[in-house]
C-alpha cells in the first residue's frame, strides 16, 4: 500500500479488466500504467502528477466504537474535472486518459462536455492540456494536445476520432517499463512546438 | 447542485460546523468559503482551481437492478497530496487550507509529513505552493508561502506557528463576498516578490 498514493488504485474496473484479453504490460489497465509512470516521474523528481480520487457522494456514515468511521451508503459521482493534474518544469499539466478496444476509431461518447469545458478553461489559463488515448488492441498510446482536439470538435458531427487523424496530429508515446508510458517526453515536444509557434 | 463541482460540498464536518459559534461569512466553513472563491475565480476566467475529492477506499458495492451502483462499505483515506490545486496565469497553484479556533498559535499537528513532502516536491517543480491558515476567532486568513514554512520547520522543535510569525512572514488575505477569500491577490504579491528575488 505504501507506494500507492491514496485513492490511486483502480477500484471499479478490476473485474472487467480481468476478463478481457490482455495485451502487453501484463494486462495492466491504462490507469495502473499511468499511475506507475507518475510514480516513476515523482521518485526521480521529474514531475509531480497525481490521479485525483474518484468523487463519491457519501450519504450515511456509521461510527463504530473504537474503530474508523464506516461509510455505509454512498454513490459514485461524475468528476467535474479531468482525472490527472500536476506540475512539470513549472508548467501546469492537466489531462484525461481513455482507453478503447476499437481498432480504427476513438469514440468520443465517453468524453463528457464538462470535461472538455474544464480542459478549455485550463488551456486558457496557460496550462498544458491534452488527452491520453490508448488503443488497447494495437498497444498504441497517443497524446492529443487539447488545441488539436478543439479544432477537431469544431465540427459538431464528429462522434469519434480516427486513428489516422491521431497518427497525423497526435504524439505517439513511447511504451516500456521505466516508465510504462513516457508521456512527458511527448509533452517536451509539444512545449517545443508551441514555443516555436509563439516566437 | 449544478454550480458545485463534484465532491466539493463538505460532507464530514457539517454537524460540527453547525454547533460551533459562527463568526463571519454566516458560519461557512473555510472549505465552503474557498470553494465559493474558486467558483468566483473560475466564472470570471481568473483561474481554474478545484478542491480534490476526499479519497475513499471502497470495499463493497451493490448493483441494484435499474439503479446506480451503491457503495455499501467504504472508509475515508488520508490524502497523499494537498487539497487544492489548479492553474493561474500559467502558474501551477497548490495549497492546503487549515482552520484553528486557537487565538494565538497555529498547531502543526494536523499538517502531516506527507503533505509537507508533497508541497516540497511541487515547489521544486516550480509550482506556487502555500498554506491558507484561518484563525476562526479573529476572522483572519493568512497565506503562508511554502518557502517560509520550510524555513520555520527547519527547527524540528516547532509544534505550532505563532500569529506574530504569520503577521511578519505571511500575507493576510482580504475577506469579503466577491470573492470570500481573495487569496489570489496575495499570490500576485508572492509572485512579484519571488520574481524580484530572482532578478
Amino acid at each position: 500500500m505504501l507506494n500507492y498514493p491514496a485513492g490511486h488504485r483502480p477500484i471499479r474496473n478490476t473485474a472487467s479488466e480481468r476478463t478481457t484479453v490482455n495485451y502487453g504490460s501484463r494486462g495492466m489497465s491504462l490507469e495502473e500504467r499511468l499511475n506507475l509512470s507518475n510514480e516513476y516521474y515523482m521518485t526521480r523528481q521529474i514531475a509531480v502528477i497525481h490521479k485525483k480520487p474518484t468523487p463519491v457522494q457519501v450519504v450515511k456514515v456509521d461510527y463504530p466504537k473504537r474503530s474508523a468511521a464506516r461509510i455505509v451508503e454512498a454513490y459514485y459521482r461524475h468528476a467535474s474535472t479531468t482525472d490527472y493534474n500536476g506540475v512539470y518544469k513549472g508548467y501546469y499539466i492537466d489531462f484525461e486518459a481513455k482507453e478503447t478496444t476499437n481498432k480504427t476509431r476513438f469514440p468520443l461518447a465517453n468524453l463528457p462536455q464538462h470535461q472538455i469545458e474544464h480542459m478549455r478553461q485550463c488551456a486558457q489559463q496557460g496550462g498544458v492540456v491534452f488527452l491520453i488515448l490508448s488503443f488497447k488492441v494495437h498497444q498504441i498510446v497517443f497524446l492529443l494536445p487539447f488545441s488539436k482536439l478543439e479544432n477537431y470538435l469544431a465540427n459538431p458531427n464528429r462522434k469519434s476520432i480516427s486513428i489516422h487523424f491521431l497518427e497525423e496530429h497526435a504524439y505517439q508515446c513511447q511504451l516500456g517499463l521505466f516508465p510504462h508510458i513516457d508521456y512527458l517526453k511527448e509533452v517536451d515536444k509539444l512545449l517545443l512546438s508551441s514555443n516555436s509557434e509563439r516566437s
